[in-house]
């Protein structure tokens, strides 16, 4: 029963970053195609990273075809669906904050599971976390969020930092994933709301790089 | 003998890549080393991350050093004999194309062996295929054609779903491979020649990203 | 002890690149986790891409956390003592060319202990050299090091060349990696400051790509 949810969070995870991929070609007016190609690469981006890392299985999505299906399906009912449909940005970073959330925390248990070291879990976290809607804004040539003046990887990382504090306290998988979960997107989504942002690296050369 | 035209196909999708890699430095006025890097990356980095991925041998190049020779001639050739030459746009097209053709269906034809799913084969053919030319494009900081408004990804996937088609109707690995081959060729050139393209996901909304 | 000083500079060239990625961080006016994901990035993206291709080891730092600790706190370091300081793009020039000294090196020496083959090791050498850099580079849309018109991948591919020459003709490793290494540097250096560069591959075609 708690493998069935926690198998069912990892599977919210990638159909709500695949919508993300997909709002992302809609705003770049590209094509089913040019959207699939963004949906599967922030959706399993992430995950099929850390899964070479770690060196330890068979990449999730080939393990498990069940996660291509996810991609696929989600992908072309949100392609038809928002055809000729006006996205509020704030809708776009929502989704997007979901998909952290879940990834975030996700990829520090695995982490956790394989390696056993703290400060390896955390960077694997913020790692399946971000890397995903990372390629997706590389390939789509936006400013990474990532490296936006918003508080974003710092969200995946208190989560991160949280299941991993929860987890060595002995609390059960499951309630210690959703509570660092919605960490990350609580802090997340009042990084968009408010439009918080961490302190900047303010330098005053002007030449250019 | 069949294995050999095989092996000359892989080997001819290479330097067709490696070529427009060469072209697409060119069109940005890099120097040699800058079209080497471009070279390399087209024409081994779908292969490279097809291998990676499937995580069942070495990645090719490193076991069979031919190819990296078969790129290093490739273009240092091309880039002494392009000097000072124009190169029309549909010429780099007719090259990224060749390429495509031929590696979408090696990458089918390798997924489906290791892995025997449809899905898979499928989606490390359409990867195989294109992700060597969209290295090259963000390198050179171009749109990926990839994400153009032509049929590229869909010309490919077509290739790899006739590939294993045929292969599990029975038909011999060669034959199948130069069908299927000519089948993404004719998709990808026609969309050339007509501009065709697929239906694009209209958004309304007006506020950037 | 000599394993002691060779591991010292793979530090240095760690802390050195993770240095350099702040300085893009900081021109680029992002915040401190903006900062450490381009150090991460730059400081351990090329020997990860290495041990990923050579499939022996486990990646570097899941093996040695010591060097995550080097990035972030070379990085939070610098993230603070740079702040409001103006930065000269040459010292960033210095640093990246520092960072390429000594990774062109060690991965063609990585590359050597592991497949016994000139040619893919000197690939690994540029590899391992570039590789952090260029994906520094992409994520803060910079246009790469490595494609501009100056003495760049070249420079680590004469050290990677040098150093398999010394292993060859039996010099120790120590003496064999600082010669190697001091003639990748002397070379990037000396580009910059005479701004040399190769010969260009000019095409006189004007259409657009």
């Amino acid at each position: 029963m708690e493998w069935e949810i926690l198998h069912l969070l990892d599977i919210f995870g990638t159909a709500v970053f695949a919508i993300s991929g997909v709002m992302v070609a809609g705003r770049h007016r590209m094509d089913l195609f040019g959207g699939l190609v963004l949906s599967f690469v922030t959706a399993l981006g992430g995950g099929t990273l850390r899964d070479l890392l770690l060196d330890e299985t068979t990449v999730f999505w080939i393990e498990q075809e069940l996660y291509l299906m996810v991609v696929l399906v989600t992908s072309i009912a949100t392609f038809y669906l928002l055809r000729g449909v006006s996205i509020p940005r704030k809708l776009f970073l929502v989704f997007d904050a979901l998909g952290l959330s879940v990834f975030s925390v996700l990829g520090a248990m695995k982490g956790y599971a394989v390696t056993g070291s703290i400060s390896i879990s955390l960077l694997m976290g913020v790692m399946t976390g971000v890397a995903g809607g990372m390629m997706r804004d590389i390939l789509a040539d936006d400013m990474p969020l990532i490296l936006r003046r918003e508080i974003y990887a710092t969200a995946s990382f208190f989560g991160a930092a949280v299941y991993i504090a929860l987890h060595i306290a002995g609390i059960l998988p499951l309630p210690a994933l959703l509570l660092s979960s919605i960490v990350v997107l609580t802090i997340r989504l009042m990084a968009i709301q408010r439009n918080l942002s961490l302190p900047v690296l303010f330098l005053k050369n002007s030449d250019q790089g």
